[in-house]
Formats: structure tokens, sequence, C-alpha cells
């Protein structure tokens, strides 16, 4: 029981900018004085018009994108992409190729894999997807190349895109889209799920390349043909009104805090904290590649099991919520997304230390 | 700019409960005391089990859901399931049988086509859609018989269940779901996005026979497939969290009002209250048939186009949102679904009435 707030250290749906949420609380029962609640306001609204363009020109402005892509609000998460991707753009005769970094990425193939041709081009399963592999060779008749830019469950990052050598390049950026600013033109098509850096669960953004919208193949589920949402401004059925809403006062909240770079400098400084108290004890133990380690996710395993659960139960005396790794791995998992705040991981290395010294 | 809320007739996104919106309000920042907002707790923690499981429960409880049947939470709305019905249930060999009343019937079996065989069985676009057609024979290999349970374009709603004639009986309901207490047993499927009657939008229920659960094809998109989310209690993927919390909590707000026999009686006195003030009237005019007039969407005419977007300008300056009828049919249409109270009836019918006198 607290009245205050605890430390939301969760891989995802993760805490959202103090900020944001007393904004929307403020929304809920009456938005901007226009009389009706956020949840409750019309899709075909002028008010909702201003929320959904304002939010595509607010992430246009922050990664520079040009016209010839389009982005799209698409209802749940990553996984409808997974399937979505190869229905959408894997022809016959051509293979979509993977890299495999762990369990998100695994989904993905499994996926394609009901759809046509498929190859993993690599994958760091030899070391447990503790590094991200490095050498990429696409296949000659490749479709795209697909990569999930951070592992949460492992705590690996592609700190820079993987040479896909002039096949299209396709991301997973559910868990740190947005953490910094990438170069859009990069990327042939880039989703990510809001609930890890820019809002709650179910929905997901999408940014293509508009010349991927010829040669979809007819006869899919209306909802996963990319032209569906396409042609209709995210809206040919009734969209997650109140997701896309809060993403976009997440969006305006990262504009009005400097951007990205300003975004970028502070998750650098706040994983570096934390990765300098792992380097500099004997508790802590990282199993991540150094120059692979996440941003997003910091993993750290302590010398036993037993160990691990009582530094669990003390960080939860102490007000650190979700720092339980997942139950794949086991061990820690400090989530310090966008949103998770510095004197957070400050508090969290207090505590770290404490326990180190008294165990 | 409005300090307080209005009367909002909006098709959906709609009106919710008003102690509902309060609830949700105050859970934004501290859910529960747990430290944590309701938008950032993860969907694998005790609370977010707890909300799931009780918003199953309460809705087992309200329509006497037996253990034959399955819930399941979808993300997205009813579009989704337009394609994911014939997707898992349309096999070779055997015919999707089909009621047309009109935009959302149509777009469901345009999908439907994309997968297998269809039959429209009986259709009331003979009227433009101002009935319900009754008389409905299946096909010889019928697979099942969908039905539109309520039309939120036209005004129509079937007050029973169409004579399905041992054929599987699929069901729509997405826009009169949990009005009324229904003999669930008649139908196989029925589902519902949640943005009319019971929640915001971005989130669906599904409630089907697990009987269905065998036979469905290999190779579906993971989640089109219903084994998927029936498998995992709909968390295969991450949820979208707050759109089921607050469909959680109005479940509860019915349960708490009495459930759904006095649902019911509620909506019947707000419909007929409306529906009297029409058939006395000589300014308003309701082109539905009586007996199939619905108890969601009070649908009306003025004499002329002029006259009714004076009415639409008067409503909204006396306070009245979303009373625009669809752009299909034009007209002026009241959404009065269960969280709209009698007194914004009332308020309705006096400014209705005022203005017949003074035009």
């Amino acid at each position: 029981m607290s009245e205050s707030r605890l430390y939301n250290l969760s891989a995802g749906p993760a805490v959202l900018p103090e900020e944001v949420v007393q904004k929307v609380q403020a929304n809920l029962f009456n938005y901007d004085k226009s009389g009706v609640g956020i949840m409750e306001i019309s899709h075909r609204s002028a008010a909702f018009d201003e929320i959904i363009s304002k939010a595509k020109q607010d992430l246009r402005s922050l990664l520079s994108i040009g016209e010839d892509y389009q982005i799209l609000f698409s209802t749940g998460g990553a996984t409808a992409q997974f399937s979505a991707v190869p229905m959408n753009l894997l022809r016959k005769g051509t293979t979509a190729d993977f890299i495999n970094t762990g369990v998100w990425s695994e989904k993905a193939i499994k996926e394609a894999q009901k759809f046509g041709e498929v190859a993993v081009k690599a994958s760091s399963e030899d070391d447990s997807f503790n590094y991200i592999p490095k050498d990429i060779r696409t296949s000659k008749n490749s479709a795209y190349l697909h990569f999930t830019s951070n592992n949460t469950i492992y705590g690996t990052q592609f700190h820079k895109e993987p040479e896909a050598g002039g096949t299209p390049l396709i991301c997973d950026a559910s868990s740190d889209f947005l953490h910094k600013k990438i170069n859009i033109n990069k990327y042939d098509l880039i989703y990510a799920g809001a609930q890890k850096n820019i809002g709650p669960s179910g929905v997901s953004i999408i940014i293509l390349k508009k010349k991927l919208l010829s040669g979809i193949p007819e006869g899919l589920p209306v909802l996963i043909d990319y032209r569906t949402l396409s042609k209709t401004n995210s809206m040919y059925n009734t969209p997650p009104t109140f997701p896309i809403y809060v993403v976009s006062e997440v969006l305006e909240w990262i504009v009005k805090g400097g951007g990205l770079e300003t975004m970028h400098e502070k998750n650098k400084e706040k994983a570096s904290l934390l990765y300098d108290v792992i380097d500099n004890s004997s508790m802590y133990l990282s199993k991540v590649k150094n120059e692979d380690r996440s941003l997003m996710n910091v993993t750290f395993r302590l010398a036993t099991d037993e160990l691990e659960k009582s530094f669990l139960d003390a960080s939860l005396k102490k007000g650190f919520v979700g720092l339980k790794g997942h139950r794949k791995t086991g061990g820690i998992r400090a989530s310090i997304y966008n949103a998770f705040p510095k004197k957070g991981v400050s508090a969290l290395i207090s505590f770290m230390k404490e326990f180190e010294s008294s165990n």
C-alpha cells in the first residue's frame, strides 16, 4: 500500500513520464474542456483528428521522416507485425532474412516461416544471446533483412544498424523506439509496440516506405494489408483512440524535453551509471558483451539463485518494482526506458551498493 | 469550452459511466495504492491477473456462461473478427451464411468471401436496411449463420436471435453487447468491440464454444488463430492492458447496478421515451420498422436537410454532442448505450420539444 509512486522498472507495460500521466489524468473526465472525456471522444471528431495529426507531425519532426514514408497506427503490439510483414512483403522466389537475437526474433522467424522462405543469416544463440552478431550476408534473393533492435530479455542492443547490403531493412524496435535519433532512411519498415518507450499497450507505430505498398498480394485479412490503414489515416475501423492519445502526449513530452539527442544523452548517462556499479562490484555480474549492452534493459546476475531472491525481496521492500528477470533467463533486469528518471537510477544504485556491503 | 461534461450521444467510442471514469481517473497515477499507475502495470503482475480474472468472472455471472465456453480478450475491434471467424471456422465444402443488415454485415461478408464460400441468406437492402429480415433458411452445408445484432447506422436491432435451424450461430454484438441478458447457449460464438457498451476502443471480447477450437486449420497468423489466445489466458503477447482494465470496471458497474435485467429495463425505458416523442411529433420521423427499432441507436429524420442542420447546430449549443447521423444515411442519431443516463434522455426530449415548437 503506497500513497506515492514507486520506482517502476518493469520491462513493459512500463513507466510513463509522470507529467504525461498527470495530463492524461486531467483529461480523462473532460478532455481539453470539450465536455467529453478523452476515452469517450469519437475517432471521427475534430479533436481526435488533431491528436493523430499532431502525433504524426511530432514523429516526423523527431525522426526527420520524409514524405516518402508513411506512418501508421495499428492496433495491438509487435506480434501482429510478425505476421503482417511476411504476408505483405515476402513474395514467392524471395527469402526473408533474419538476425536471431533471441525470443522475439525467434517468434518473428517462426511466424514468417508460415508464409514463405526464411533464412536465419546470423544468430547469437551459441552464447545464450548475450551478444549481437555483426557479420551478416543477406540471401541472393533476399526480400528483406529483419532484426530486433533491442532484446529486453537478455539486455542486448544493436548500437548501429546491421549492414543489409542493399536489401530492404526491417526492424522490430518495440523496446528501444525513440531512445535516440536514428537515420530513418536506412530503414524500409520499422515497427514498435508502444508499451515500452512511447505509451501504454494496445497500439503500434509502423513507419514504412510508401513504395512497399505496391505489390502487396490481394486477399490478405483486411487489417493485415498495410494498404488498409495507409488509405484511411489509420482509421479503416475504430482505432485504439486512448492508447494513441497517450502516445501523442509522450511524443510531445519528448519534443518539449529537447528531442532525441537529449533523450539519448540521458539514456546513455543512466545506463552507464548502472553498468559502472556492476563492473566495479564483486557481487553483480553482467553476462552481456560490453559493446552490445542495452541502454534500455540492464541485466545482471548474482552468485546464486538464493542471493538473487534475497536481492529481489529487499528491492521490493525498498520500493523498486519489476526487477525480476525474464522467466527464460532468471536473474535481475532493470528496465530504464526513456521515462525512467535519473533519480530512480541513483536510488537503485544506492540500494545495490547497500545490498552488496551488507551481504 | 466546458468545465462540466456534456451529453455525449456519439455512436462509439461512446460515453462511459461517470463513476467508472472517475474510478479510472483515480487509479491512473497510482493503481489501488500499488505505487504503479494502471497504464504502467505489467501484464504479468498479480494485479493484472486479478483484473482479467475478475472481468471474466463478472462476465460469466452476468451472462450465465458455462464452462463449455471460453472468454477471450482480443486486441482491436470487430473488424479483426470479420477475418478471424471465416479463417478459423469456414472449411472447404461448407458455406458461411450471412444476414445482411447493412454496412457492418456487408464488411463482414466481403471479408469472409476472401476465405471461402459465402451465401447471403436474407437482406433488408431492399428497404434501405430499415428493418430486420426474419425468414432465414440456412444453406444445406452451412458452416455458420452470422448476424449483426444491432445496426448503429440505421437504428435497427434483432430483438430475438434468428432461427439458425441447428447451424452454429455467430453474432457481431459490438453495438449492443450486455444491453440485456441473452441466452448464451444459443450462440456458438459472439464477439464485440468494447467501444460502445463496455469500454474504450482497442479491445474486443470473444465468447466461443470450446468445441470450435478443434479443427482450426494450421498456418493462420498467430493472433488470428483462436487457439493462441485460448491457450494463454489472452496473453500470448502483451494484451491491451488499460482497455481491459476499463472493461473490468464497466462490468463491475453493471453487476453492482443490478445486472442485465435492470440494465434492460433502463434501456427499454430510455428508448421508449425517445420513440414516443418521435411518434407523437409532426417534425420527427423514424423510418425504422416499429418492431425492429434499436434500443441503442435511435435514428430519425426531419423534413429537410436544412432543418436537420439547424437541429444539429441548436443541439450542440444546448450541450448535446454526437447527434449527427452516419454519413451514409444523414439524419439524426441518438446513441443511448448502457452508460447514457436517463436524465440525458429527458434533457434531449425537452430540447426536441422546444425545437419543434419554435420551428
